[in-house]
Formats: structure tokens, sequence, C-alpha cells
């Protein structure tokens, strides 16, 4: 590989000056990202701002040939050390290319570049009467290059899918500067292989995402948050059911253990119940009208469940009220001791009980505190483990933990990423989950896109 | 090649004779599909009728050793060569593996068999709450495997998507025989490349689908439809901007032209009214009360959007009339001259009134009788063009008029498959919509998957 200097002098022939950094200090900074547990820690030899695509070609060109990683970042608020430059090399920084290049109300499309931040999309979509529902906890602060990259999901996946469900084409460089475009300005595509879908959840490995053609759709008027308590896992679990069956869909079922009240609670003073051993956080949307009966009708179902203290938001301020405390769990954990690690499993929704009390049962018995929150709805936990990750005993005590958390969630027919992906923290655990011929291929697919293993090498497998 | 004798002698080693058909008349049969245009009239040496995944996994080692091509095939209701034996060899009938394997109710999952009919799973989960969406119009007979080689939409795609939003992992027959698992039972799922996803639209090139894991969602407790009369085409397409503005989201809206209303009505006898331009079909779902005050609003919105006539189905009797009228116009063509050829293109939404007039005028230029209908909510819209494919210049005329109308869809920056594929039909096509870069990582995947190419060749590139 070329020396630091070398690879600077020669990205300097086609960006400025000003949008490469070189020194220790300036690349330390980027040789982290959002995950707790520093699976690595190596300085990438520089970071560049790319302005176009075009710069982003050069650059690809340049590193192909020369053989010189390059991993891509948006915010870099992924907990599974996805952009982590393992390697060193370059690291592509998109928060200058971080445009809405256009939005079309009537065909409800979005086109915008990789660096945008979710939360803005949404703030300016909305202002037309659109809706772009994917919401990962960070989206004040992610890009949707990250959640393409990491196939984000978020409280609404229940009702609205994943970040892969409002794609339809993408502008993606190649390893080797190519150029492609995949899918279509259109809302169905049936026109040969889905590429576009193959770049959602690759993790920056496959290509870098430049441009993404959203699918949007029409904002619901009226939106209303319900919380209800529970004296034990089984009948929160047992809700959700009934609130299936009961024919009503909800946006989101979320879920806070007792752990996670008392904690925000005492952070975050909410008026939360900490005598109970659950919550869930249940938000309907649709018409006014809607909503109202919805409302009705799922205090009864919860009611009928064993449900307690059921309230539903009245105004916009309650709505954020309910909203933060249950936003606040991470934060909230995060006070207890020097870290936390949050992890994503996700098993069938029939399995919840077993998962959470198991999870339950494996923090105690190496002596972790552990908030659990998550999608219930979609059967997908967060244990939020609150440890100090310097202290040999507990970061021993914590893989442990983790290990026998993924065999659980396995045994219970489910699997160890449902939103946040791969990355370079859980790939040893990768065969646990997924088929071993199903990974050989991964590393075909690869292996043709980029045969040099250039692209955010290190991760996924 | 082994001659046919040879190749029936070896498949008779691990099947039984009764799942063998080697007749000359028994494999014309298989020579076509639902497709009119004859793309293809290659008789296969053999058609087979597997039983289980492990039959499957013998007979394409066996035909991968041999260099055999296997084509699989579910009901053949494909309208482009998708399944045609253009190369001779097997073909493998999945009829006979058409079970549902499993529904899980809490989970809202379906296992099921490739050759299971999209209608009868929809039987079966709605008699559990539950909802398949996906419906292709031939659902009645039309299988799920067919649906995932296809990436098979419907009407109700407005609301819920297509097949690939409805499938969480797969069980495929590679090419050389091995079995490989995608997906997992889970509703989410961030474990490496989404494979599960390539599969789907694939076409059979890649590998044969034997085992899939579908997404149900829960059943709304009520549906009606609605239609409604304009005298000009933008009218109904400003209409339906004016519906998304509402905040109001159908299910579906689909559309028919005056030729499609006048022809159904012919043959069909429903009180359409044939006097007018176009009509709009327009599907609600909810409760019962967003129902009824959605449709109340839609009136609305329909009334002071030039629309005439609306009605509304009060009954199960009258929303089974509007759709059996929506669904005869492909019929209702098919008497109007010895063939009919359905296409299908779409293009973003705001295009659809250049797209139909255009099509008109393409259609009238070349003196070919059409009836458009679509489901205009997505931009899809399907030309069915009445002739006699045996008349020299009529044929001929055709075929003109198809490439123009290509020429128009991607003008209007569309793309020529929505949810039909490309199959043997559109492959001379491709590159007209797609990015050739694109077509090249297409090859380069189909090598990875089938590098002798023996699955379904000669299909999409």
């Amino acid at each position: 590989m070329l020396t630091k200097n070398k690879i600077i002098d020669e990205l300097e022939k086609f960006l400025p000056k000003d949008n490469i950094l070189s020194t220790l200090e300036e690349c330390y900074v980027y040789s982290q990202d959002g995950t707790n547990t520093r699976v690595s820690d190596k300085n990438p030899d520089t970071v560049i701002f790319p302005e176009t695509i075009e710069d982003i070609q050069k650059v690809l060109k340049f590193a192909n040939q020369n053989n010189i990683p390059v991993t891509a970042r948006g915010a870099g608020t992924n907990l599974i050390g996805a952009c982590l430059p393992d390697f060193g090399g370059i690291v592509m920084n998109l928060s200058k290319m971080n445009k809405i290049i256009s939005i079309n109300k009537t065909d409800m499309t979005a086109i915008v570049q990789p660096g945008l931040v979710v939360g803005e999309l949404q703030k300016q979509v909305e202002k037309l009467g659109l809706f772009f529902p994917p919401d990962p906890s960070n989206l004040r602060v992610s890009t949707i290059g990250g959640a393409i990259a990491q196939s984000a999901g978020g409280p609404k996946t229940f009702k609205y899918g994943t970040t892969k469900d409002y794609v339809l084409g993408l502008k993606v460089v190649l390893a080797d500067g190519s150029l492609m475009i995949t899918g279509s300005n259109t809302i169905k595509n049936a026109t040969g292989y889905p590429l576009t879908q193959l770049f959602i959840g690759s993790e920056g490995t496959l290509g870098i995402v430049v441009e993404a053609t959203l699918k949007l759709i029409p904002k619901p008027e009226s939106s209303r948050v319900m919380l209800a308590y529970f004296d034990n896992i089984e009948d929160a679990a047992l809700s959700v059911n009934n609130i299936i069956d009961s024919k009503i869909f909800p946006s989101t079922i979320d879920f806070m253990d007792n752990n996670s009240i008392t904690t925000v609670e005492k952070f975050y003073p909410a008026n939360l119940k900490t005598d109970k051993t659950a919550a869930l956080i249940i938000e309907i949307d649709g018409t006014n009208e809607s909503v109202q009966k919805d409302g009705d009708k799922l205090k009864e179902v919860l009611a009928s469940s064993n449900a307690t203290d059921i309230t539903i938001s009245n105004t916009q301020e309650e709505y954020e009220k309910i909203w933060t405390a249950r936003r606040s769990s991470f934060a909230a954990a995060a006070k207890l001791r020097p870290d936390v690690v949050t992890d994503d499993v996700i098993v069938p929704r029939s399995k919840l009980p077993e998962l959470i009390n198991g999870i339950n049962n494996i923090c105690n018995k190496y002596s972790l505190a552990t908030c659990i929150v998550g999608h219930v709805g979609d059967g997908n936990v967060h244990p939020q483990i609150a440890l100090n990750l310097e202290n040999e005993e507990e970061h021993s005590n914590y893989i442990k933990a983790k290990e026998e958390i993924y065999e659980l969630t396995i045994r219970l027919g489910g699997t160890l990423s449902a939103e946040h992906g791969i990355g370079a923290e859980k790939k040893k655990y990768l065969s646990m989950a997924v088929d071993n011929n199903a990974i050989e291929y991964m590393k075909k697919i690869k292996y043709v896109f980029d045969p040099k293993n250039i692209l955010n090498p290190n991760k996924i497998f």
C-alpha cells in the first residue's frame, strides 16, 4: 500500500485541500463510531469529504488501483462497528453530500444525497403532506446513506416496514470507480434482478451509495400514542396478540421492562409507574375519526388483557412526553455505569416472553444491569447492558452473556440482527444465524463487486 | 447434451415413473405458457413433477453435471414467456409441491411450498383473521413460486406493496443441487446481504425456490369499492392526486379507459357507463367506521374532481360486481379479435395522462384496438391489444406499436415492467430501461449462481 503521504498527495490532485483531513488528531476521531465495544481502533490514513459523484468515482478508481481500503461513513451512529477503518486507508465522510435533490409531491418520491439526515428528510416531506416512515432512534443525526447501508428500521416498522421498503432506485459508485444506476423512478419495477435491494443492508461493502430515489406515502392525518402497564411479561405479550386479533393495526407496538421504566424515571422523571413489570407504547394513526375509534377500542382490548393505568395522548405535548420517555431509555441506561452496550435481536413474536425472561436470567447470572426495550410488535428486542467495559471481569461477563443471548435467540427461531446489521462487532457470530451456503454466496457476491476487497473490508464475514 | 431417452432413464432412477412425462403430446403442452406472442415453441425433453426438496436437489445435480437446461414452472400464467424451455431439457412442474406447511397466527407468518396457489393461501389465512395482500389478477390459479419469480403485484400494491414486501425467507435449490436457506422466520433481518430479495423477480434463473416463509398482516375488518367516471383522462389523473392530498390511503386505485368499459359492457353487461372516457375503481379498507368515513370523504373529493356517477359498494354482492367488471377486461378484450396481448409499463404517477393518451395515439396510428386498464395509483398501465397475430401486417404493426410504447414510457421516466417481468418476450428491450453497468453485474451474478447456465436459460438478458 502507498504511504499516508503519498495517498494524500494523490488525493489532493482531485479534491480541494480543505476536503482532506490528515493530522493524527483529525484521523483519530474517525477510528471510532457509535459502537462502545471498541472492536477496532485503527486510525485511517486520511478522511475526505467528497462533494460530487465524480469526486467519489475518482477516489475509488485511485484506491482500487492501489489497493487502498475505503470506508464510507454517514453520521457514524451505528452500534456494531460498521464504519470503522479496520485496515486504515481512506474514510469517506459523506456529510457534504447532504441535499434533497427533489421532492415530487404527485409522484410521492424524493431524490436525495446519502449524507442527508433522516429527520431532515422527514421534516421536509411532511411539509408537503407526505411521509417517510423509517424512524431509527438516532434520526436527528443519522443519514439516509447509513439507513440504506444498515437496513435501518425503528418503532414504525410494525406497520410501515423498514428502509428497504422505501428505496426505489440508487446511484452507486462501485469499487472500480464505475457508476451503476439501479431500479427506477417508479413505484414498482420488475426489470431484471433487484440490485437496489442487494445494496440495502450491505454495509458499504459492495459499493458506495451516492444518490437514492425514495418512495413516500401520504402522511396520516392524526397520530396518538398510548401507554399501558403490566404486572408480568406474559400479559404484555398476550396484549400484542389481542391487539392484532382485534383488527387494529397500530403503527408501533414498543416495549419497556421494569429496569427501563425505573431508570428512565430516575434520570428523566415522567411520572412512569416504577412498580410495574412492563409497559407497552402503542401508536395508532389514520384519520382523526379512525384514531379516535381505534383508541377507544384499544383501551378495551388492553383492559381485558390485564393492562393497568392506560393513558392516551390527547395533545402533541402528551404525545411527545410519552415518546421522550421511551426514547430516553438509552441515555438513562448510560447514566447507570460508564458504558452501555445496546444489542439487537429478534425472534418470532410468539417467543417474546421466553426471550425477554431469558435475557433477564442471563444478565442476572452474570451480574449485569440490563434495561430491555424493543419493538415487540416485530419481535425485536434491544437489551441495553450498562457496565464498565474497562473492568476486565465485567467485560468478560458481558461477552459470555452476549453469546448466551445469541444462543437463546437462535434456539427460539430468531436471528442476530433485526435492524442494526453485523459490521465488525457481530461477524464472528454470523454463522450461528446464517446458513453456510448463504454465507458462501454472500462472499462470492462481494468478490464480484469488489475483487480487491477495498470497500469497508473486514465487515459482515 | 444427453439424448431425451438417456435423460429420462436417469431421472427414472430417482423419480417415480408417474412423475415424468415424455410423450410428444405431453411435452408439447409445456412448450407454451400464458404468453400469446409465441416467442419460442421448443418442446422440453421431459416434464417432471418433484414431490420433495430432495427430488429437486437430485434433479439439479444431475442436470448440472450434464449441462441440461431446467425450467421451473408454476401455473404458467405469466405473459412474457418466462417459463418457456427455449433450449429444451427439463421442465420442472411444481404443482405437486403445493402445500401450506404451517401458518402461525401469533407470528403472522406462513411457511409454504412453491406450487401453492396464491388465492388458496389468501383463503386459508383469512380464516384466521390474517391477510396476504399480493393479488395478481390470475390469483385463482397462479402460484406463490411464480409470484416470487416474477415479483408479482396486483391492484392492492398501491397501499400494500408487492410480493417482495411479504417474503421473509426462502429455501432455494441452486444449480449445483445444493440447498441455500436465506432470511429468517422473523419480520426484520439485517444479517448480511439480503439474498432473499435477490431471488424475488429473478425468474427462476438463479435457483429454484422450494419453500418460502411469508409475512402476513392483520386482515382489515371491512373493504368497500367505489366506481367513478370521468369525461377525460386528465380529470381521472387529477382525482388520484386529490385523493392522496385528502389523506385517504386507498388500498387500490385502478383505471379503465372507454374501450375497456365498452368492451366489458358488451360481453359482460354490468350497467357500466359506456359514454364515459374513463373510470376509476377505488378500494378502501379499515375498520367499519373508518371505511364509512373515508367513503364519504372520497365521494366529496371525487365530485370536486369532476367525477360523475359515483357509486360505492354497500354489500358483498355489489363489491364483487364492480371487481368482476374490472377483472373481466382481459377476457372481454380477448373476444374482440383472435388474440389479445397484455403489456405492463409504468411511469411516475404525474406522467399518466401523457402515457395513456400516447398509447392510444400509437395504437390508432397502427390501427390496433387497445383496451387500457391499470393500477394508476402506482402509475402502472396494462394496454391490452386485441389483434390477429397470424395476420402478418397486424403482427408487424403490433411490434412497431409495442416498441413505440416502450420508447414513450422511457421518455416519460418510466420502465418496461412493473409486475410481469422480462422473460423471453422483453429481453431485447431490457437495455432501453436498465443501465448497462447494472446489466453487466446482473450477468455476473447469474454466473456466480449458475455458471453453466442451466437454469431457465435465455431469459431476462
